[in-house]
């Protein structure tokens, strides 16, 4: 339709109409955008990034299914990390080659590619449909590059309202592979980092421990029980965290003992306990220098209090005792009863889960002593 | 101007276009906005976001200035953490307290703020104008929250070409200053955790240096004079931080030596000698487990290698000993030369230098005296 008396008589108005429909539409999604970028942004942990960054796919692209797939260098294969919801397990098992399939191809050439005839495209895999019953019928694809190096692969399959992937659904959906490319990144880098920590902090107590001729691998087998007895009990996540580092660190403060009294082949004397006893103090003090370590003070210092009072440093009596320390107690204990000592032969299995049964609600917690036998029993113990 | 034959007769062909320049702008403000997101969230070095968060304030808000102010929580005060070039060593002793001026205000509500004539507005504090001769025609300022406590505030201030802050720019502000509080939160995240790394090897490298009585805060010490020295070599920001970490854990290793050889007073025998030059082997071993460390392991393992060939464990001879270990060497020298032992007293400064010198290019690398006596001589050591 041409507008009279404007300067450029052949403006058409439906067009101008369209435009501003198309460029709203743009802004709405680009602030869409900016909004998926602050979310993918705003966790540490892998898997939610992973998780966010297929709904972000899947809801920016207006997509029935989103997914991301990982590149595993060593196998030279893409695997889903993440796909739709009641396929998920079935997808997961799928592995493609790279080079395989329009993710494949997209991994390998490092290039975006939108596919609007799949069965016509031959390099269109068609093993996913054939498992999943699904039907592709458009797919928009695009690599997730961290430095220049692509890490993975960001897809989204049959845009809604039956149309097509266009050009600017790819602009929109390569800006969304950025954000996600720093998400992960990040997230990486914040696990490696967490993980260093992890085993800097298990060698050293590792080392500490060798000094005690009798205990090899008693460090490592406390964490593992505590572990897993804690999965049993409500503990909250960052809970689960400081129960894992005190576990790791509970005997640190043998550091402090005389290899004489911690080497000594026979039974110690009370003098000679007593000062094998100042451990738990001497370990809470150690880490009483490290700030962000507060709270797991109290699992190192009280690991050897009893339900009744009569444990050591201080005697805490029932509640007053840590979750923590009532945690780390236990799985100590039963590793103590397990092991072979120079005067005695470690208990089997049984006759301990017996003894910790028996002193459950003495010396023990009991929902401790419960939890911890229902993780024996399911095997992780 | 009315539109003919259009079924809405009054639409206004010029409000049309005024609109989609408008809206045009907006698209154009918003991809800008996802990109400066993605450029913040591409770093975790706190100092840095703080920096891209201003330059992404200035630009953004097509300002001539935009800063980041954070909030001393026990201080109840607001300080500028980056402002513009020039001034910023002015600004940056400037202290606003919460409540205090616009961007205290800001701080204070947890509300944004726009002031398009800030000397008729009660709020605007003049002390900043005043101290740097800065005009401020106009001001934008919003909360910085994370998990919806305010950490801080963004302001941009004097629209270029003589324009005022209006809804829009807010609204853009807004966005970027949740994009600065993640990125900020997350930068947080990581910085602690590197902190508890380096906090946790610091507290067990110390316990177990306090088995041997006669080094009290030899760690300590040789961490920052490795580190001192450092800073006059063409060191990359990753070796600084590997060489701090082989400085804290050079001597590990001494957790395998028996306590009759560590805390023999008298001088030791050549038996007891070697068993304690086995500490440098025994801490590359305790390393090795971790695999983050993979690349301190060069700076425990040869910190007692000598220029010539002539130190242990293994008699490498000059460029064949990583640089890591050249400076762990110089520090840890300097160290037992300067304390005392049971069997004699600690040499001056001046002599342990005088020292280094001598040794300098059989013992010790060259270059690594020099740095080290520059660290000295500027009073770092």
């Amino acid at each position: 339709m041409a507008i009279k008396n404007h300067p450029n008589k052949n403006v058409n108005l439906n067009g101008w109409m369209n435009k501003l429909k198309r460029i709203e539409e743009k802004t709405e999604r680009l602030g869409l955008l900016s909004q998926l970028g602050q979310i993918l942004n705003s966790t540490l942990d892998h898997k939610e990034v992973r998780r966010r960054a297929m709904e972000a796919a899947t809801q920016l692209m207006k997509a029935e299914v989103g997914s991301l797939l990982l590149i595993d260098e060593e196998k030279g294969q893409l695997y889903f990390e993440v796909a739709l919801g009641d396929q998920e397990e079935t997808i997961k098992k799928i592995t493609l080659n790279i080079g395989e399939g329009i993710a494949g191809w997209v991994a390998q050439k490092g290039d975006p590619l939108i596919v609007n005839a799949p069965e016509k495209d031959s390099r269109f895999f068609k093993g996913v449909d054939e498992r999943t019953e699904f039907k592709t019928r458009n797919i928009i694809c695009v690599p997730v590059k961290v430095k220049e190096r692509t890490i993975g692969v960001l897809e989204a399959i049959n845009k809604k309202e039956g149309e097509d992937f266009d050009e600017e659904d790819l602009s929109l959906f390569i800006s969304l592979a950025d954000q996600v490319a720093i998400a992960l990144d990040n997230a990486r880098l914040y696990q490696e980092l967490e993980e260093m920590f992890f085993q800097t902090a298990e060698s050293l107590a590792d080392a500490i421990e060798k000094r005690d001729p009798y205990t090899g691998g008693h460090t490592q087998r406390v964490t593992m029980y505590s572990l897993a007895t804690a999965k049993h009990l409500p503990l909250k996540p960052m809970e689960m965290k400081w129960l894992k580092i005190s576990a790791v660190l509970h005997d640190i403060g043998k550091i402090g003992i005389d290899d004489q009294i911690l080497k000594k082949p026979e039974r110690l004397n009370p003098e000679e306990y007593n000062a094998i006893k100042q451990h738990a103090n001497m370990g809470a003090e150690i880490i009483d220098h490290i700030k962000q370590l507060k709270n797991i003070i109290p699992g190192v210092k009280y690991h050897h209090e009893q339900l009744d009072g009569t444990g050591y440093p201080e005697g805490l009596k029932g509640e007053k005792i840590p979750i923590i320390a009532k945690i780390v107690s236990v799985a100590d204990t039963y590793d103590a009863m397990t092991t072979d000592r120079p005067y005695r032969r470690g208990l089997n299995k049984e006759l301990a889960i017996k003894e910790l049964r028996r002193c459950s609600g003495t010396q023990f917690d009991k929902e401790v002593v419960e939890a911890f036998v229902k993780a024996y029993e399911t095997g992780e113990i």
